[in-house]
């Protein structure tokens, strides 16, 4: 990459840091052994040790451009970095806008496995490099970046109307009403921008959320965020069913991209919020942090953790009978004469017969290391799409009662973002808003 | 896996929940296509989505039994979960020994992809399972788990003799010395004993290290952990160099397994101390968490980067000239005079030369998410085995004084262990301290 070797007073200017160029190199060093690949789901082969960090399909790539942004029924990625942002107090409308259109470029760059920014460093000694650099050598590896607005870019906590956009909020993007047994932390909750970077290698992930920080820099910065390390959720009929961290197959019954029904229970639709039509095309994201008591479900019998499930453990059958994809039949009676899904099984009260709602669920599994008592700080980063949020709220309601898994969970985090459509050829997300 | 569907009440005996027996319905729900793997370095093909939550080799398996501790030399995997473990006040050395021998039991299971414990459940409403479970349908994926013994074990910190082991401590198992600049933080640092799980996929690491924790109930408790992301280190020269997260590649010049002073350098030989032979066939394990201050650092122009590590960002070469391994000319000079490699550099101070010091390094990134001013907890989560913790001591000191890159690191965590010989066949690794 470079022809001489310059000391620092002596460089004026620098060749192109690009991963383009270096992907090259990177391969060679790993024996060039690629196989496959391709963006769309399914299986893909990937050389376990090339790239430096990663056994992912550093090849799998999804645009970022598209009638719906990418990230929500692309199939769920490995791992997840999830950042809230709060404009800062002085930002204005045109900040706003300006921002949405710096973070699409850069979102645009990154998930086609380019670097951000025009990559040529003029002038070393006066300027940093556009791209942070950790992801030189590495490819897209399926990066998704998908934004999102809350409530306070519409109406300020003081109730302002702080950007002149208030006639146009969604009239279902409120608060979360206080759910029985919330534990939220002020620090892990809300947030006035989102975003949710998915990727299959997680230094991909991470690099994304930092450039786009970074870009944000004098207009937000970030409120609270979040790395996800294993998905629980299949949103892809080629996926298998992963495993949460209380050792159950989650996400089952989710929502699968090939399914027709799909995109009318994910996307908003025009004409569902005559003041919001910006939005059709887009979706609502709620994300909860969802501690888990780990070290008490440990102590529980097998017994104990199906019936609080109402699924067993190895298969992920329904205590009804049959396999993993069989319905639950919900009147099935046990030879004690109990019901065999008990009437708090969390499969039960999550089940969509019982209020008719569906999410398209994106989760991912998390342990922040260990708290000060030396219990593991771990559980489930939730995630879900709908085409209004009113889905999660009833099903919520149907699990915050009565669940009997909420002896062993606590939410402590939450926020809610409207998601704007994706972006159009050469466009960029949240341009709808304000046209 | 199940005949019938029982209620929680009728429930008296319950199929065995197998890692081994899922395996094969994971990789049927997977299309199957799993090529290659062994246990060996290099390339080996995975099916990407496969095993619920990873890209990587979930084939790759490392035998827990052998003349040295597996997760040293072997090639670094992509993930990892530290833990460092307090002895509980009431533990004796019957339980210390006893816990290293459940430690290793399970940590053999593990490494071959198996449950921990018989995976039997004779009665579901009695005991919990052996295993937690989310593990289930995954292969090994290259897991390792490396075993060490705090300076703690051998003397208090009363200075008592707590457990009549004082008589072999290692003479050089001591607390680090305290280091220029050290911002050491009590929680993040220390502990009687310490484990080291690496794999290809996280939720295999975060297994091991939650039910090795939970193995220790009432003898040993967590007093510190740590998740890793990406390896930073490469310890083959069948891997590529991997970048941190400052964007540059790390571990360039470390030792390889592959060349042959690599054992003399990081083994223990019979001999070297004569108190504590049973050490013999081990190494010394330093771990230091050390937090970049990502945001100064990304404001910093690339010439300014660059000459405080002394190379350059995309290739990697010394900036005395060359290729990525081209050795370091210190003396070299550039156009104005100035020494290409800056006084100060980074690698000019942890080069060798400078203390005819090596040690085999084991680092991988972190990202904690942010701290309280949203700035992004993030950094390098270093660990170094040598046959003399006077390796690194020596390197640290160089770099600790005078590294340009001071500027823009903090060390927050410390740890040493005395890392014993592998385990004997159908043995337990301490059992030469015991002998």
């Amino acid at each position: 990459m470079r022809d001489e070797a310059p000391d620092v007073a002596g460089t004026s200017e620098r060749t192109r840091l690009s991963r383009r160029g270096l992907l090259g190199l990177a391969g060679a060093g790993a024996a060039g052994l690629v196989v496959g690949g391709g963006a769309g789901a399914g299986i893909a082969l990937a050389a376990a040790s090339a790239g430096g960090a990663s056994g992912a399909d550093t090849n799998a790539r999804y645009p970022f451009e598209g009638s719906n942004q990418a990230g929500i029924t692309t199939p769920v990625q490995d791992r997840l970095h999830f950042a809230s942002f709060d404009l800062s107090s002085s930002a204005t409308r045109d900040d706003l806008a300006s921002l949405l259109k710096d973070w699409s470029a850069a979102a645009r760059a990154m998930a086609a496995g380019k670097d951000v920014g025009s990559g040529a460093v003029p002038d070393a000694l006066t300027y940093p490099p556009d791209d942070t650099g950790e992801a030189l050598g590495l490819g897209p590896s399926g990066l998704t970046i998908t934004i999102g607005l809350g409530p306070t870019v519409f109406t300020a906590t003081d109730g302002s109307d702080r950007f002149g956009l208030r006639a146009k909020q969604p009239k279902l993007l409120q608060p979360l009403p206080r759910f029985s047994g919330d534990a939220l932390q002020a620090g892990l909750t809300g947030g006035d921008l989102c975003i949710q970077a998915c990727a299959d290698d997680p230094q991909v992930a991470v690099h994304a959320i930092r450039n786009l920080s970074r870009i944000a820099f004098g207009r937000a910065s970030i409120r609270w965020s979040q790395l996800g390390f294993g998905r629980t959720s299949s949103t892809s009929t080629s996926q298998v069913t992963a495993r949460n961290l209380m050792g159950f197959k989650d996400g089952t019954a989710n929502l699968k991209a090939e399914e027709p029904s799909t995109a009318e229970s994910v996307w908003v639709q025009a004409g569902d919020d005559a003041a919001a039509d910006w939005l059709a095309g887009g979706s609502y994201l709620v994300a909860r942090k969802i501690r888990m008591l780990i070290e008490d479900w440990d102590h529980q019998q097998l017994g104990e953790q199906e019936r609080v499930f109402g699924r067993d453990k190895g298969e992920g059958a329904p205590l009804s009978g049959g396999t993993e994809f069989t319905a639950l039949d919900l009147d099935s009676v046990g030879p004690a004469g109990k019901p065999a899904i008990d009437r708090a099984a969390h499969v039960r009260l999550a089940h969509s017969s019982t209020s008719g709602a569906v999410i398209l669920r994106r989760g991912f599994n998390f342990v922040d290391g260990n708290d000060d008592l030396g219990l593991l700080s771990a559980g489930l980063f939730f995630i879900a799409y709908g085409r209004s949020p009113e889905q999660f709220i009833a099903i919520q309601r149907s699990l915050a009662g009565h669940d009997a898994l909420n002896e062993y969970i606590k939410h402590i985090g939450s926020g809610i973002w409207a998601v704007p459509p994706g972006a159009s050829p050469g466009g960029w997300v949240g341009e709808t808003l304000f046209a």
